[in-house]
């Protein structure tokens, strides 16, 4: 004698979930026996929501209830520049950090052959497309400061070497606020090779 | 400019859960947004018919979908012993085992002030009536083997005392399997406390 079948099921459902594993699942599933039921229900509508109207901007690739997002289709953006980000969240952290005001495309991922992501995966033909039939200047590539980040931006700079455009690389160095006792090595090699004179 | 409306609400919605927090939300949220259809709407199905189905059974207070679960429903039950414990989780842990066949009676949570959970929120009026009304000859308290469950237990015994049925609380000991090493000082010295001639 176990669960209900309902119960079982929503175990299941949520453990299907990436990072959720089956005692998560239990608790959750709880949880949402012991919510009011239009919280619980709040949480399935929001799902379905997602899932019926939000789709990928056609230009950029970001997420989008039109057929063009926000940024996109905004009048008050330097269309001269476009940041290349790997994931909608990558585009949103910026947007939130005001330091840009461009435009930009998201290639959905990054180059990791051991996790499947493969170059034709990646939204980058429809990067060069843009480049070539609008006034960019500047591909300001924003990928991850890490291994595949470094080797996406590499691949992306390659692919656009024909364009005629320049193509920039976010700054690595000492992150403001940070420690220089705790920075690890990695951090500091970038620091000290891209010293400026003051 | 961030996400659109909907993902915000979905992400919102998660970060509610208990132990969801922002960036799991967010995590979560991007992973229904790249499910297949199919399979985001049958978690947000799962979560409905819980709520639409699943109630507690007006005997024993575990989960059910009718007015009686399947144990106090059932005809192979030892009516006689009913095993009180916390939550429908522990009444599952305990039916997998198999280490059991009598009723049970889920209390619904345990003592814990602090968290908000008083005496009077348990399920125990209910407990005393099927005392009272049936034929019951043992209760076994099976609440969790630490501070809260502890003070659990003697709470439903006190509450029994007048009843005139025999009050037992499951042997603490020595996990099997464990390895004395690694066992903490409560355990050994339960049992140690325990121990039993051979």
């Amino acid at each position: 004698m176990g669960f209900p079948k309902p119960i079982e099921e929503l175990i299941d459902r949520l453990n299907d979930l990436p990072g959720i594993g089956l005692k998560t699942a239990e608790r959750l599933a709880y949880h949402v026996l012991g919510q009011p039921s239009a919280d619980a229900l709040a949480l399935a509508d929001a799902i379905r929501v997602v899932k019926e109207t939000v789709r990928r901007c056609t230009v950029c690739g970001h997420l989008s209830q039109g057929d063009e997002c926000g940024v996109c289709s905004s009048g008050r953006r330097d269309r001269k520049r476009i940041c290349v980000v790997e994931t909608p969240g990558d585009l949103v952290a910026i947007e939130e950090s005001g330091a840009y005001d461009g435009l930009y495309h998201v290639l959905g991922g990054r180059l990791a052959p051991l996790e499947g992501t493969e170059a034709e995966d990646l939204n980058v033909d429809k990067l060069l497309e843009r480049v070539f039939n609008s006034g960019v200047e500047e591909v300001i590539l924003a990928t991850n400061p890490d291994l595949e980040g470094d080797a996406t931006a590499t691949y992306v700079s390659e692919r656009l070497a024909s364009a005629g455009v320049k193509v920039t690389r976010l700054a690595r160095g000492l992150p403001s606020g940070g420690s220089l006792e705790y920075l690890n090595r990695a951090i500091l090699s970038d620091a000290f090779g891209g010293r400026k004179e003051i």
